[in-house]
């Protein structure tokens, strides 16, 4: 796998994003290539201090950095040159396959939608987070990408969230829940009740609504593929 | 004190709550009276298997229960003689000066407005939660009497719980922070972010955005009047 990371994302980067990529590269032999994407003099300094010379590390030099204080949206349009943007662009060109970037969630999301779309039929994109339960690991979808979604979003959310869950995952015939204030059928807000009523006409295969204490409850759904 | 209790509302009612009732009057002499609201048959062989005879206590038969299953504003219009509405009517006559209910919080919320309205200038009511800190305690506002807020409702809660603090707890110039999904001025959804330009223009001692973990962190306002 090729994967563009953006060194300069994240509280203490680029010291700690390079420190964890090398630790990466020794335990992952099926990273191909690995893109380290910001600013060269800095990551090169790091990799010195580390005494990293893996062959398949490419430092791609980006002049600027979008940081946690500034709006994502304007940052993305008017930071060409940020390192998130190109990292973003090394998958649109086919360079890498994916983007690792601990920065401004708001930023990736932004630079991603604005040069790489989203899929036919999907709005918004979503974050998708892996969390374990007692038995296995679950989706937690959309976990950042949206302060604000609407219904409609969720429903989109939900069948990228029980696709990934059987193809990446290999669950056979995911369960989608809807995280809501109760667990009965009509409690939530105006968004998540409107939600529900969509699942629950799906083709998914839908629960109903869950609250955050049933979570890491354990599952009885059987994890094929994937290893936490 | 004269408090009305909802006998019959929570999960293990009546049975937990006339527990409680009974362990509250022995620690607490400032009650002077308590109303048990709800099924009076119940009620009187709960009391019996304690063996409590305590005479502050007087039996307010109400024959409806509303359970955690129903609409809250439906059910509080169609039962009249449910146990949360008849409390609420002992604090509307001034029997009570208090209502207590471990049941459906919607209801308890519908209720209260209905019958007591809500103060001037205040157009939703909300649950204030008190929480400990490190150090003392705050309060947490709305903590589940709207599933959805405006940004003017959010202004009015802030300063519901500023008056609480200063007049209740005894802190001096209480400060008022927003929770949201960032600490940055421009973190949040669109309601937030409302709340946040409303709440900075606002004589309320605002601090700005917090998050989650932020809550429990240790605080330097002196509680003077509040034990927990």
């Amino acid at each position: 796998m090729r994967i563009a990371l953006d060194a300069m994302g994240g509280d203490y980067a680029p010291k700690n994003i390079i420190e964890g990529a090398a630790l990466g590269l020794k335990e992952l032999p099926e990273i191909e290539k690995l893109y380290l994407v910001g600013d060269a003099t800095a990551i090169g300094t790091e990799l010195k201090n580390l005494n990293c010379q893996d062959p398949r590390i490419e430092i791609y030099h980006a002049s600027e950095v979008i940081t946690m204080k500034e709006s994502a949206a304007k940052a993305v349009r008017h930071k060409k040159d940020a390192s998130i943007c190109r990292a973003v662009e090394l998958v649109k060109n086919g360079s890498a396959e994916a983007v690792v970037s601990a920065g401004h969630t708001g930023a990736a999301v932004a630079a991603s939608v604005l040069k790489l779309r989203t899929l036919k039929g999907i709005e918004r994109p979503a974050v998708a987070c892996l969390l374990p339960t007692e038995s296995n690991v679950f989706v937690l979808i959309d976990a950042g990408a949206n302060p604000d979604s609407t219904p409609e979003n969720l429903i989109q959310f939900a069948i990228m969230g029980a696709v990934f869950s059987e193809h990446v995952l290999g669950y056979k015939n995911p369960s989608v829940a809807l995280m809501s204030i109760g667990e009965e059928d009509m409690k939530g807000n105006d968004v998540t009740k409107e939600a529900f009523k969509l699942l629950k006409a799906s083709s998914l295969n839908f629960r109903g609504n869950i609250e955050g204490h049933d979570l890491f409850e354990k599952r009885s759904g059987r994890l094929r593929r994937f290893h936490w």
